[in-house]
């Protein structure tokens, strides 16, 4: 499916008018920064400008392509496949009013005329796939930072809002792919094939249902053995199966069933959206981290709070050795507690910190680190930012900077050292949960 | 306790260094706007420029105000309040150095001293308060927005941090307390007074554990036939009891009790600390709201999950009576799906979102409304939120747009018409439980 997420030529079938869904994805094309040959394609023929570039409307494809997205009323998509089939490797197929308004018929017909090619398809009803990796932007969403997410949606209204909401989290993509009926291509191909793209590192997928189970499920263990899969089930309840099935027309089916199946495979199952990106965040920076956490904190109260957490979510809180505590006490003020949740409590600088989380990494007990910094107003989080930043450290660390305004600083430099925040420390401490999961045991 | 939160004159006792903590409360005291009298005190005399203007220090108080905010060093803190008493009505302390580091003598002393003038005490060992209403920011926390929330916290750096947050999440405070080692005046006081504040449309509390169970159990329901009190408990864990009894030296106690004590006294417990926001800024917008919810929305996926989640919370999808669904079906286009979650589908504009929520709004059945936005490519998320604000209804409406970026502009126009957004369907879904909450059954 390379020919899909790292294509060297794309053509675009639709209307160029702006605002119209062709034109839209085009000058995403355009504005991503696409290094390939691009081709516009109505039967109109003209010029299109689109990102500060002039490109001629072809009046058809004339040479081959790697991928066509195709955003031209439903019922000539079967023809325009048929045409173009010979000249393209694959098809996103954007356009509405198949299977999903009952259109079996002209469904059949796109995946009959694909398959007499040997053409793949991509949707139709979709909202278009990203190969961020690329600069391939081919879809009318918001564009998105490279990174190691790959994102599978079988909603395209989920997907583009969790690309957006992605990237205020910080979140980096490989690619998104929105597979909408899933005529031909469904989440099952999409799990093979990013559980082997190099670019990808974890694999975030939105369904509400599946058609053929058993192949899902041995797709998503062969996923899962490879890097984390984090998945989000919709359709869950009695009425949300029921609204799903008028939405996408899946068959939830039962929810224990899917339940069993994501643990089987080992999947990474998320209750809802905002844990989908901090799962997404958790792995982007590592793949796993042991159950054994010690707390770092310079406020005794978000201490207990993710003291409370983890040890709701069966976490540990690592007891220290005896020669961690020894050393901690050697240069701590007497008011710090050495115990786990370490609190260094409100004038803690950059040096207590940094050598706490050095010190603590070194002990045998401890698996993780979480990191706590409310900054009291003498201290700029930029400060502890640095020490989390250049503490000699081999362990997983996971950051809790509170709050708004307050350490938008240290979060921006944070970010930049590639280490993600998270905002509460009840986040943090599930962040470190699902790290848990992927450990081995 | 008028004086400490509508005062109209105070005194700040301490170093007005900058960056000293006198200095910066007095600060936050003259650029917050505060209209009585301010006077600085400090044997060194002198003068102090802060916010603008000059001050001049005093050597000692020489006239009465209202409240004196003290940030001296512990041990001469007795003598101070002895020395002042006849002159103050109460006094914040802010300095740390008492029975939290187990100067238990130092801290009977300072209370022995009060009590004799009369003179009440927040603190030792707090981060101050704010009136906020009075534009009176007494503590070196960053200022707020004026608005219905009380925030009442054990722990000053969560009550810091919950304020910042709380000034991105878009919340208004009427009060903040932190009340530190509760030396006199505890939680139970501050329940009862902004009970009948009459700036306070919610109360939320951060405790770690309360000395008095009784007392608090009788506050905490009186606070609580009188408006919406949110509850965060930390130290709920094995580990995390412990970790709060080194922090504010509380004894958690047992976590069920407490639970089944904020069940019995009608509060709303919340779990984790963005569900404090969550609540909060419900509460700031309805008092209650019924379990009968309908779901509008323009994208599927995110409607089957509110959908998931209501049902898991408890609540109702509320069922549409036949006049309601034939009344959408009348103008809706033939798409849409009238049943409950609603689906505008992706194209639904001003219109389609105003007259469906007016529609559905009439129906007896329905008891509060969930409207969800995905604003698609070519319609702006103004145009949705001018339909919120403007539909005609007078049932409770939790709104979530998505994502980000896409619905910036959407957001702000909401918000300055006092309707706060609920950044994922599964979060607003949650909004709607805590209303329930406070439904007459």
């Amino acid at each position: 499916m390379d020919f899909f997420f790292y294509p060297d030529s794309v053509a675009v079938f639709g209307s160029f008018r702006k605002g119209a869904i062709a034109y839209e994805i085009l000058r995403n094309i355009v504005e991503g920064g696409f290094e390939g040959k691009i081709i516009p394609v109505n039967p109109k023929g003209g010029s299109v400008e689109a990102g500060g570039e002039v490109l001629e409307i072809r009046r058809r494809l004339d040479e081959a392509v790697d991928t066509a997205i195709i955003a031209v009323p439903a019922k000539i998509v079967p023809a325009l496949i048929d045409e173009i089939g010979p000249l393209i490797k694959g098809a996103v197929v954007i356009s509405a009013g198949f299977s999903e308004v009952g259109n079996e018929g002209l469904e059949r017909e796109l995946v009959e005329k694909a398959k007499k090619h040997g053409v793949r398809i991509i949707g139709p009803n979709c909202a278009g796939i990203f190969g961020v990796h690329r600069k391939f932007f081919g879809s009318f969403e918001v564009r998105v930072r490279p990174g190691g997410l790959a994102l599978i949606s079988q909603s395209g209204a989920f997907g583009g809002a969790a690309l957006a909401m992605g990237n205020d989290e910080g979140i980096g993509f490989s690619a998104f792919v929105s597979y909408g009926n899933a005529a031909d291509l469904n989440e099952s191909d999409f799990l093979l094939y990013f559980a082997d793209d190099e670019n990808t590192k974890a694999i975030a997928l939105y369904i509400e249902g599946v058609r053929d189970g058993r192949r899902f499920l041995k797709a998503l263990r062969y996923a899962s053995s490879r890097k984390p899969v984090i998945v989000l089930k919709a359709g869950k309840s009695e009425s949300g199966a029921r609204a799903a099935a008028s939405h996408t027309g899946s068959l939830a089916g039962s929810y224990e069933i899917y339940r069993a199946a994501f643990r089987q495979a080992g999947a990474i199952e998320v209750e809802e959206m905002e844990e989908l990106f901090d799962a997404a965040k958790a792995f982007e920076m590592y793949e796993r981290a042991g159950r054994r956490v010690t707390v770092i904190t310079n406020s005794g109260g978000p201490g207990v709070l993710a003291t409370d957490r983890l040890e709701k979510l069966g976490l540990e809180l690592a007891p220290l050795s005896d020669e961690t505590t020894a050393r901690l006490k050697e240069f701590l003020p007497p008011q710090c507690s050495v115990k786990n949740p370490i609190d260094l409590i409100a004038d803690a600088d950059y040096g207590r910190y940094r050598r706490t989380m050095e010190i603590v990494c070194r002990d045998e007990n401890v698996d993780a680190l979480l990191v706590i910094c409310v900054p009291p107003i003498f201290l700029p989080s930029r400060e502890i930012a640095r020490a989390v930043i250049e503490a000699e450290c081999d362990k997983p660390i996971v950051v809790n900077f509170m709050a708004g305004e307050l350490v938008r600083d240290g979060v921006e430099l944070l970010e930049k050292a590639g280490i993600k925040n998270f905002p509460t420390p009840e986040r943090a401490a599930r962040a470190l949960r699902w790290l848990s999961l992927r450990a081995r045991s």
